[in-house]
């Protein structure tokens, strides 16, 4: 399978894009190459598909709920009761509908972190988008020896293929018991597989890990040896300077959430420049729908460049080209995939933004006009692994999707009693 | 002219909605009339259109720029010598772009301030969009009997109509004399006017005037009787307990503008919650492309949200439905018209979401949906003033728009030699 992109825009010059088979094949003036499909990229600019770096799909469900609650009468009147009764028919359900959501809206793969992962992974392959689909570890009430084995036997059962790969995700340090999260530096070590784990999320957790630990989260991580190149730290938003040198000495990947830390009033104060400075790869993520109730990344590129200078009081600070950055490129480092950048050899997950659209015009400069003008809709066409997804915003499973999943809530609704 | 919206969900209800000249007539289920045009409001929910109560509608030429400047060099290399060359061409073209992507975002009403009021008014007339169009007031170089009859002149050649209405904007108190601000408190409470004026935007401003006048700029505006109801007051970041009672006292409406106060890190520490339990009545706005970069007011609505819950630790504060009043209800109080409800008699400013986007399910909460996870593009129908301007996202004049538009822009860059 070929796909021939014709005179599209891709860095300021009009140019051809070729995709042979999942791969970013030439770009060049004017190819001439007999491909099995043609796209007219007039009026359209090419980018990297974005990657959500740090999401929980399934739940999408969330949406919508809890606003104007504490976060306590949220988790325990909402969100962990409903959870409690999540089936594996569920979580198809809601993450089908959170990759719809991505593709509409230009993500092509995404850092999950959600029970069921066998679903998961094949509810991304059947879709068609790029994903890491983590098993979560949490210590809760099982023994240690039931939760190795669960690890280990999902890591047995997962197949290694062009989409989907496997990660561990110890879900925090107040959830899961330093046994654990010993066993998983090493067996994600042996196995050399990547981490996720939320970390310095709320002053709260940081004060929690200090009365358990006698240091803070980043702190004791790294007292565990658990920071690694591997790993990827969700949210940073409570650290401190030897903590931001501990992470970039350790080549350790940064995942920053603006709308969910805003949203949960978790904090505003994500040190992105600083991080930046010190060599630490900062990728994007827009969290679950719980807490951000979209997985649009162009609103987390916007938000998170706002926030970034506003509570600097800086204007020149968290660019538009950073976050964009963070959001492709980044994100490729993150997740561990060679995607990210539209050149020759990378991955052919691509999309093309609609430039007749009114938010896109004029085009004085396509990356800032992506960041701070454009939603999700303004992409027109998506490609993941080489496979066109959307084209002119349709995508071919969109009504039976829908039909699905409304059909199926009308469902759970009255289960879980909403 | 008529128009049969069926089947479409309102607050909670499916009901059908008859829309009869400019107003809405009936709401109700099962409505039998026989009108002139029937849309099918499955899977659709009506609201109000949303009314941008501070915006520079034709500073969308500059969206884009300036990203990673300072304050000062953004307006001394950019905004001032493009503006100086701007002209009623100009204005009328990128103001049209606005006004088509603000019905494109589902914005059917809106509180301008640009130069050319004249042009903008027929462009807005044209289009068929809902607007207040002041009369911008500066002192500048010009002698004061030459702006007053310049204000004088344009309000002698305003007709009233059902769209467009006749204000005045003193820009702000380091622009405008004294003498000039006595003069429009005076000239608009004779002819019972509108005013807008920008104040309390940053920190510098109110130092710059405590120097200048011996007080702030509301304590100022204060001591020489401009606060009324009639005024709205756009920004208010930097405004004391004191001031805003000020506010409070004289039914001083204000606009609150998220994305370019964040933007320009002008601050983020907006009083929402303050403001509006003493009782003033407050707004929101994009502000102008220069500092907002779109015209999104659901963009508007979740950043207002989201900051105003962050900066003080607080998830219970500003919500959903908190800034979704004040992009309608409290907005039609702003611009003073009969807008911004869902009701029997009020005006037909109504727009339809599509349900059916992957972003609005589940809809458990239609409010928190369009607030925190849809986008502009989630509108599918905008009617205004009884007329239909977009039906499933089909405007009839965008492609001849946006060709012109992007026509000028080719000459129009070259002109001002960016």
């Amino acid at each position: 399978m070929s796909i021939l992109i014709k005179n599209v825009l891709c860095n300021n010059a009009v140019v051809d894009v070729l995709i042979q088979g999942n791969s970013i094949a030439k770009i060049d003036k004017n190819i001439d190459f007999n491909a099995d499909k043609i796209i007219d990229g007039t009026d359209k600019a090419i980018c990297p598909g974005f990657v959500n770096c740090h999401t929980h799909s399934a739940m999408t469900f969330f949406r919508g709920i809890g606003d104007g609650l504490s976060l306590d009468s949220w988790l325990n009147d909402f969100i962990w009761p409903i959870e409690a009764k999540m089936t594996e028919e569920t979580v198809y359900h809601y993450a089908k509908l959170a990759f719809l959501e991505m593709i509409k809206s230009g993500t092509t793969c995404f850092y999950d972190m959600y029970w069921f992962r066998d679903v998961l992974d094949r509810a991304a392959t059947e879709i068609g988008i790029r994903a890491v689909e983590p098993q979560i570890v949490m210590t809760g009430n099982k023994p240690f020896k039931e939760t190795v084995k669960e690890v280990e036997d999902a890591y047995k059962r997962f197949k290694p293929n062009d989409l989907t790969s496997f990660a561990v995700a110890p879900h925090a340090v107040y959830t899961v018991s330093k046994e654990l999260l010993e066993w998983v530096r090493d067996f994600s070590e042996e196995n050399n597989l990547l981490v996720q784990i939320h970390a310095a999320e709320t002053k709260k957790e940081n004060d929690d890990c200090f009365k358990q630990y006698g240091m803070t989260p980043i702190r004791f991580l790294e007292s565990i040896g658990l920071l690694s190149p591997r790993l990827s730290v969700a949210h940073c938003l409570w650290v401190d300077n030897e903590e931001i040198k501990m992470l970039a000495d350790n080549d350790v990947k940064v995942v920053h959430n603006p709308n969910s830390n805003l949203k949960l009033s978790s904090g505003y104060q994500f040190e992105f420049e600083k991080m930046k400075q010190m060599g630490i790869t900062v990728g994007l993520g827009t969290d679950g729908c719980g807490s951000s109730d979209n997985l649009d990344m162009t609103e987390a590129m916007k938000v998170a460049s706002l926030i970034g200078k506003a509570w600097r009081f800086d204007s020149k600070a968290v660019t538009a080209n950073s976050v964009f950055d963070s959001a492709t490129v980044n994100a490729g480092l993150i997740v561990d995939k060679k995607i990210g950048k539209i050149e020759e050899g990378y991955l052919a997950d691509v999309v093309l933004f609609n430039l007749n659209s009114p938010a896109m015009i004029p085009n004085h400069n396509f990356i800032a006009n992506v960041v701070y003008s454009a939603n999700g809709a303004d992409v027109d066409t998506v490609i993941c692994n080489g496979k066109v997804l959307m084209e002119n915003r349709y995508v071919d499973f969109e009504k039976d999707l829908i039909d699905e999943v409304k059909s199926y809530t009308n469902y759970f609704v009255k289960h879980v009693k909403l």
